[in-house]
């Protein structure tokens, strides 16, 4: 798909194909239909993350609670959205023996608690060994700062959605 | 359920709960989990209303993207959420003819056209002989004007939805 055909949508059809990038949050992508036409992959994803980077904290921290839990609840029954499926999937998240799933559940508990929102990583840049190393690292730093990682890794999800869509290649040409 | 029980509930409990009160957007109920606890279901309803109060136009419009056409596509594939079936169906939108749906749908692609967003109305207040009259004269407004038109009903509606799950008896107590 090039950024043309990107432009032609109206915004039925772009939050029929974006309404993803940011998990379970297309009231972004319907939003970022209002800053068209685009110019590239770069100034759309341009215009979803500055969406985020100007919402309140607490709509910061709604975006984030959107999201599932990696080897959680969701996708137990079968309820995760096709993307995180496939990332999970891809990172090896759906194929836990009982103790790696049950160290996972521990873990997310802890880090839900702590901060009031799950813990979100970009599963396609990591693995199912480095999750809950990451996972127990990122459970002791400062709160604020953990917002922040957190919203990093909702673009770098956001990033690899955008680039599958319009395809890499055309993507940063 | 009454207000202890909603500020008793973790943030995945309350945007299942919560997440439809806006339409599409459980974004806005898990942003809204930040402000608790809350005293009663006005409080908890000025919380949803002042986060789509500070959103930026285009977020404000992308709340409206994220409803379904009345009579429209979604609701001919079966696609509503459970909430807009329910209020559509009470309204008579459900069991239209065949020429008061073509009407319809010509007044939907002429509204979308102009204001770019669907055409929103709290169809619990409404009926099928009112929703084509009231979307012929909202076609006509201005469009500033239209948004904040669109906007009061998207309140209307998530006060209504809010109501039904708090139950209003308790709800203005």
């Amino acid at each position: 798909m090039d950024i043309e055909k990107v432009n032609s949508m109206d915004f039925g059809e772009f939050v029929d194909v974006f309404g993803n990038v940011i998990e379970r949050c297309p009231l972004i992508a319907a939003a970022v239909w209002s800053q068209r036409p685009f110019s590239d992959l770069e100034d759309l994803e341009k215009h979803f993350f500055a969406f985020i980077d100007a919402l309140p904290q607490s709509g910061q921290e709604g975006i984030l609670r959107c999201h599932p839990d990696l080897a959680g609840r969701e996708m137990q029954r079968g309820k995760l959205s096709a993307e995180s499926q496939r990332e999970q999937r891809g990172a090896g998240l759906t194929s836990l023996d009982a103790d790696e799933r049950l160290r996972l559940a521990e873990l997310n508990a802890q880090y839900r608690a702590r901060f009031g929102f799950p813990f979100v990583l970009a599963a396609r840049l990591s693995d199912r060994a480095a999750v809950p190393r990451e996972l127990a690292r990122r459970l002791h730093c400062p709160p604020a700062q953990e917002l922040r990682t957190a919203l990093g890794e909702v673009k770098k999800i956001g990033h690899l959605r955008l680039a599958d869509l319009l395809g890499a290649d055309q993507a940063r040409a």
